[in-house]
């Protein structure tokens, strides 16, 4: 094992080096949110200091609607979604009494934001269920490829935030974990992060739906089905981070009151230096404005007001991001 | 991230060759079984043949009641769960009506083991319902600190079974990422697993039920509940690896039927080249010999059967370890 942990090192300073010639965060502007998460980085990996934290605990957590891409107009599952019960239409009269359904069709969405998304949430997960797991990931797969945001005009996975790319790749760079904790749907998301965001299937964690094992001629499937719906928002984020990770993060980055719980599961009372960072929505010109209004799908209410006590820091897209998608 | 890539991989070619310099396996007899664990994993790391599965995709699945450590007399969680009733049997008079707690009490065990250990899970979940995480894991260290089995006259946590920790630890070398899939429980399970088989909290998955975020003035904690019990065998076993993992492995390791549909998930048309391993007791004198009979909390009946067909590998430990347990 001794050669391995020195090689290992070995790794972790040749990356310091690296990170050292070109300068870390491009697209963020000199900023207090950008000295905060350079300060904390610096603090936890610096080995002779008081705050080294060893790589096997240094656990990130982001959510990923409006903290990793945009959640407007409409979550992006949702136009995903609503796509995937149009085509399914014709085969399901029994919608017709879904009302949840029909407010989608209709375009009446936010009555399905309301109480963390659960009428959102079971809209996506009666759209999935009867699928394999294998179709659904091919139906995102398509979808991704031929659906363009609305206001954009680009591929929706096209729309990760710049700034956040490049955190995601500092933190990874100096040995984070980066988990997704999100809303979203579990098999959603692992159809598009690693591709996206490097992020690798297992640290994705997200709202999901029983799925049931059937071994057919074609060999093993996993059905999904609609039973056991967990919403991983608000304080269901700490809960599945713990039965998930099984680890407290030592950073944490949201946008949305829903991150408020992962946020504070992350930074009080941690026993390791911690980071909580919220994404505050202030830019109307190279992307959306909102907190407590106008209508969105995220609200950042209580958690801005709660960020100063806590110390957690907020980022001001408009003032803080250079960049907002890559060019 | 070039220099990264090349720095993994002066580190697998560096493992590589440490491997070589000591013979891996050493508890393993020169055996079927060690012959093609070895040739799976050259088969799998060699980057010029047509084999190679990249190290991201190298996911190996242990369960570990009767595959890494022994299940008998009882399963070892089982003797934890007894001890824990017992200590707070005083503030629970309602216990008396749990028929599951009364035969726990009496020694009447197989009512408990049967439907993939539902009573035992209930009693499980019943003891540390109301505790906190951290007050459960450290009542798990307490114990593990005391406790001894009562045939081999040892800590429990030092019974894991050498040739499989010398597995554990080749395959890790080789660039795999083991997870514990068991049906055993995740906090209990997360409790000593990094220390015993040098799997992170992160990479074990097993049975669980919800836990309850609560923001208290000490800090945050998550409470555990009896809701949404979900046992972590048989069929469930590959429902969780795609809940937790999402990722089929590669390499799978079991001892008993519930094992089986875990088998089939890795192995049975998988486009990666895979191996299914099966541990059958066969070792009166030195540890334990059942499969269809005597009474065990663990049965290799239909596994054992469908093993030649599946390309399953037996593993008779009485034959193929040199030693069941380190000296």
């Amino acid at each position: 094992m001794i050669h391995r942990n020195l090689c290992t090192l070995a790794c972790i300073l040749w990356s310091a080096l690296a990170t050292h010639a070109s300068e870390p965060l491009p697209s963020w502007n000199d900023s207090s949110s950008r000295r905060a998460i350079l300060s904390f980085v610096a603090k936890v990996t610096d080995k002779s200091g008081g705050s080294f934290v060893p790589p096997a605990q240094r656990i990130a957590v982001f959510d990923n609607d409006g903290t990793l891409w945009p959640e407007n107009p409409i979550p992006f599952q949702m136009s995903f979604t609503i796509e995937e019960i149009k085509r399914q239409l014709p085969q399901h009269p029994e919608w017709k009494s879904d009302k949840d359904i029909q407010a989608a069709l209709s375009g009446d969405f936010p009555p399905l934001l309301r109480d963390h998304f659960r009428g959102l949430l079971h809209i996506i997960s009666v759209a999935g269920s009867g699928m394999t797991t294998d179709e659904f990931a091919a139906s995102v797969r398509r979808w991704f490829a031929s659906a363009k945001h609305p206001r954009f005009n680009k591929a929706y996975d096209g729309l990760a935030y710049q700034p956040m790319q490049e955190l995601l790749a500092y933190l990874r760079a100096n040995g984070f974990k980066n988990y997704i904790v999100s809303g979203g749907g579990l098999d959603f998301m692992r159809a598009f992060s690693e591709r996206v965001y490097g992020v690798v299937p297992e640290q994705v964690v997200g709202s999901h739906t029983a799925v049931v094992y059937e071994l057919r001629d074609s060999g093993p499937v996993l059905v999904k089905t609609m039973n056991r719906l967990f919403v991983d928002d608000g304080a269901a984020k700490p809960e599945a981070i713990h039965q998930f990770i099984g680890r407290r993060p030592i950073a944490a980055f949201g946008n949305s009151d829903g991150d408020k719980e992962m946020l504070e599961y992350t930074t009080i009372g941690n026993p390791l230096p911690s980071l909580g960072l919220l994404i505050h929505h202030t830019d109307k010109e190279r992307e959306y404005a909102y907190d407590a209004k106008p209508q969105s799908s995220g609200k950042l209410i209580t958690a801005l007001a709660e960020a100063p006590q806590r110390g957690w820091v907020v980022t001001d897209m408009k003032k803080d991001w250079r960049l907002i998608f890559s060019e």
